[in-house]
């Protein structure tokens, strides 16, 4: 079993780099902050006697050698990146429980046959670069890399640039890895765990996603002398197309969900009619037909919308993965170790995507969730209690270790 | 007459400082750029012989000395700075065309009984700083210089301490001075004026305006797996509401227009349900008792939407003025003047608040309304011909002249 207690102290060790205003974190991806848990991490896997690769990305993969020279790693992690407002649970414990797993193996003098490497992935949140978990999806070979390098932020940043900036792009190819397995623990960030009283989710699927960055395009004119008829307003797109995105969704229960999240108008000024708006759909399902549905029902009911009030839509897709679904050997592994543990756990989807998402296309991969309060995240106030965080951990201790052979 | 070419050559000699992205301006107030044009402004009065009063709220007076050392001077301007995406002409024409009134004089060699002043006053547009003409509120007793002093921007800036910095805070009490009459030439922002044909329009009355600040609260939560029956979205919350008052302004038709201009998200992260929106309702109507029915049915409706979304909803009025009637005996000069010039002309609303909507508090106030293509203003793209330019500048020349005396 793992020591709850350091991995917890871990957390909140962690926490303290990038804190947020409101008890949680920002400490978003190659920012300065980013740096600065990406050293403490560093040091905390060197002290743990594990040696640490650096890809291209910033990928960081810190291995704890096995006893069969020939053998491929087990991976396990997930990252350290945060949302602008986000907590302190949200891939940091799953990149903490994997420095865990290895911390006991120490404690216990465990040598695996495989060799387990922790792994801190570049770039998941996508709030400041999107698309989401942009540096696995290098890694998966989906994604290519001089495309993400070339992703800016809302102030123009390059990816590539703030990357060398921040000092943490190496020089390992990335993807050239290979994998005997991959498991991520992360928090569920939804409400199921908590209300079922379940102490582990066992993660078989995922949802897809859509992110459909939206702009409608109106005119910018005086909000008092112009008369209403005359009137092109983007706002009111927006309004409408919020809307219409709540009733695609609502239409496709209980397998969807869309909201709009990132709005920025233009030039949002009291007394200027908003002349631009550009905004982001965030669509997702498990299901792949629903997820391509409602993209479809945007594409073909937004334009008439906004042509009726006077102004133009355009729409282009910044972020998509279709919904996986993980290896059954891993996934009955993370079984097997509840029960074997004597935890309560149940199946579950993951709503979000995470970088276990585009591992799967190259990896056994399977994740292991935890409740979370009220099911909130990506807010300062998401929690999480520290005997949650034990159940999970062992479940990835015994998952890795079975995985890993000893 | 006025000298035309020189007008319009100073017009685009300004527009010169704080070029915007699209061929308009993008000087605000209390910039670098906003102190560079002021710069200008008085360079050009001193050359024309004028010495330059400035209060503590940084208006600007360039004083034409009069024949009667007893008589209060005729004030004659407007303001300097502009939009984030502003034209080269909203308000600058007015600052300038009371500068061409003096150089005119000038040229001339006719000395008025009354002195002659042009003025600059600061924040008319209330982008940076809510709410719109601000200075010439505090100098017409209608707004606290302290309270004003306080106003801050979207960083955080301090009207007080921003004024300062660029080096262009007074010792002059504001409003000390008294008036013998205010006249002011704008462009008319609006469709009215080009439609029918008119040189000139004659302002008789102006809109009121209730700028209504709201904040609908939420909750931040992961929009991939928060179930669509567990959240509380904010940005629906705005788009009902955005809907709601076009549908209060349409109702007041045709006295009346409404829209939102101004829009912040929080967190405004792609994958985050918006916790928070805060923006701006611009209600105008030029019947004292339309305004307040609009702000009424927002008070007593917007609560409610939110509600049923599960979102809070606050608000406060940053901005308010209601709405003027101008002063008859400067209407009539106006006309008078008109007439005698050969210019046609109409009677018109201001759309537009206006910093003489304030000063008619304090002395006898009227405005001159140049066309404006398209009716475009608050745009980069905002145009006017340089013979309609004439036409409100020379008629300007006349009323004042008719006005301060010979
Ligand atoms: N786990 C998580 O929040 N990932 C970010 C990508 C997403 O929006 O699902
Ligand atoms: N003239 C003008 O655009 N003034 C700004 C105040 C307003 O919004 O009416």
């Amino acid at each position: 079993k793992i020591n709850p207690d350091r991995l917890w102290d871990s957390l909140m060790e962690m926490a303290k780099i990038g804190p947020g205003i409101a008890g949680g974190n920002n400490r978003q991806t190659l920012t300065d902050e980013d740096a600065e848990g990406r050293a403490l991490f560093q040091r905390w896997c060197e002290e743990a006697g594990c040696t640490m690769g650096l890809d291209t990305m910033g990928n960081m993969f810190a291995r704890r050698e096995g006893t069969d020279p020939d053998a491929l790693p087990v991976y396990v992690g997930s990252h350290l990146d945060t949302q602008p407002t986000g907590g302190k649970y949200d891939g940091v414990l799953g990149v903490l429980g994997g420095l865990e797993v290895i911390r006991t193996l120490n404690d216990l003098g465990i040598r695996t046959r495989h060799p387990i490497v922790a792994v801190n992935w570049t770039n998941e949140e996508g709030t400041r670069f999107a698309p989401a978990m942009l540096s696995s999806g290098v890694f998966a070979g989906v994604l290519e890399e001089g495309w993400a390098k070339d992703r800016i932020d809302a102030k123009g940043k390059r990816f590539g640039d703030e990357l060398k900036r921040i000092g943490w792009e190496g020089d390992e190819p990335v993807g050239a890895r290979k994998m005997h397995a991959y498991y991520e623990l992360h928090i569920e960030q939804g409400p199921i765990l908590e209300a079922e009283h379940k102490d582990v989710g066992v993660v078989t699927h995922g949802q897809g996603l859509r992110w459909v960055q939206c702009t409608v395009t109106g005119k910018g004119q005086h909000t008092g002398s112009t008369p209403m008829r005359m009137r092109r307003n983007a706002g009111r797109g927006l309004a409408q197309v919020t809307e219409l995105v709540h009733e695609i969704a609502m239409k496709h229960q209980p397998a969807a969900v869309g909201a709009i999240g990132h709005i920025d108008v233009y030039p949002n000024s009291r007394n200027v009619i908003p002349e631009k708006v550009v905004f982001t759909v965030d669509f997702r399902s498990h299901v792949l037909e629903t997820l391509e549905a409602m993209v479809a029902e945007l594409h073909e009911q937004a334009p008439g919308i906004c042509k009726a009030l006077g102004c133009d839509f355009e729409a282009e897709v910044v972020g998509a993965f279709d919904p996986p679904a993980f290896d059954e050997g891993c996934v009955t592994a993370i079984r097997n170790a509840c029960e074997r543990l004597g935890y309560s756990h149940m199946d579950v989807i993951s709503g979000a995507g995470h970088d276990a998402c585009w591992i799967n296309r190259v990896a056994p991969t399977a994740m292991i969730m935890t409740p979370c309060v009220d099911g909130l995240s990506h807010n300062e106030a998401e929690e999480i209690t520290k005997d949650w965080a034990r159940a999970g951990c062992d479940v990835l201790l015994h998952a890795v270790v079975e995985t890993a052979g000893i």
